[in-house]
């Protein structure tokens, strides 16, 4: 999602209850009494973390932006979305901060699972290390996610899927599972779950979403 | 390609002159004078490997399929199309083989390219051994494949080259390259040369053409 400043961010943060402002403090603690943690990078508009910790609250759901005026933006979306639903998500943290930090905040193998949604696809070739797909992103991951943790992924750009791939395959991650076309995989009844980002349902019928499940490998 | 039996099959192809009746015979012969051996699993009619030998007369060009009623009908062809051209296409070799058995008529490291085009993607769980980028045959490939030696596949089955990607990276290939839609990278110039197969010209506009090449790597 594109960088932008929101009037009142900083505000709207400071009244957020689970906006974490010094996130470094929590490294190592973050799983508290939750079963699992579970990192997506790249919240954008938040109804999939939203979504995705109201479904299990077992798990703590910890949500990252680089950009503090979208965070505000997803934060005011889910308060909305919890009083008209009068409920109160617990397991829901968010933070702003920059994924190539990600050691600082997490300790070796501190979480279970990391998603990447719709990530910046940064098409340029030389921005390919930015992309969150890239070699240096994954030796991050690699150190925060614990022995067979996942790393789901989910895309409506071929390039950035297809650089993904490439990446996870050289950087010796083992696929897992993938779909050239997830809402094709929903309607034949090999994707039983999906839960849709904002994007997604703003763009899922332009062309193909794809999807990607791969674990770092333990035997090489 | 489906098997069909072909009326006089067994006559068109003892009088086509690059037929090999016994291909074992040629192992560790297949080079002669030529500077590399590529090798298409599937010929279907024949057009790819026919305009590959054309434009690198310095490659052998073997083909191969299960069924001799294809080989038949793709040596009509080719005799066809070199009598409008006044050619003879000498760097091609045609014979009717499994390729699960590919090293009784291949010799460790003889092949230097493969092309799978458009394979037939068993697409029942229970015959997922039958697809050609399945454990099975990637073993034998790797067994007759120089070091290097590239895989190179094309389909417009979503399901086979999921399959495929998995199968490839969980057995220690290294994809090089990746397009989840050849015609698009066609356009935009990220494809520069692509011989299309017959099936490809009649399908390519009803989805994406799925392409990767890949090779063994020697570093596990």
């Amino acid at each position: 999602m594109r960088q932008r400043n929101v009037k009142n961010q900083d505000e709207i943060l400071s009244s957020f209850d689970r906006y974490v402002q010094n996130p470094e403090s929590l490294k190592g603690k973050w799983h508290g009494g939750f079963k699992e943690v579970h990192l997506e990078i790249g919240i954008g508009k938040g109804q999939f973390i939203y979504e995705l910790a109201k479904k299990n609250p077992d798990i703590l759901y910890v949500g990252i932006e680089l950009n503090k005026g979208v965070i505000s933006l997803a934060s005011k979306k889910i308060l909305r979305k919890e009083q008209e639903e009068a409920i109160h998500v617990a397991n829901l943290k968010l933070f702003s901060f920059d994924a190539a930090d990600l050691d600082k905040v997490f300790t070796e193998g501190e979480v279970d699972k990391i998603y990447l949604n719709f990530s910046d696809p940064w098409p340029k070739k030389k921005h390919a290390k930015r992309r969150l797909t890239s070699k240096t992103f994954l030796d991050k991951y690699r150190l925060i996610l614990k022995k067979d943790g996942i790393i789901e992924q989910k895309t409506d750009n071929m390039g950035l899927f297809e650089f993904s791939i490439l990446s996870f395959n050289e950087n010796n991650l083992l696929m897992e599972d993938i779909s050239l076309n997830v809402y094709a995989d929903i309607a034949n009844g090999k994707i039983l779950d999906n839960i849709p980002t904002e994007y997604e349902e703003k763009f899922r019928d332009k062309g193909p979403i794809y999807k990607m499940i791969a674990k770092f490998r333990s035997d090489v």
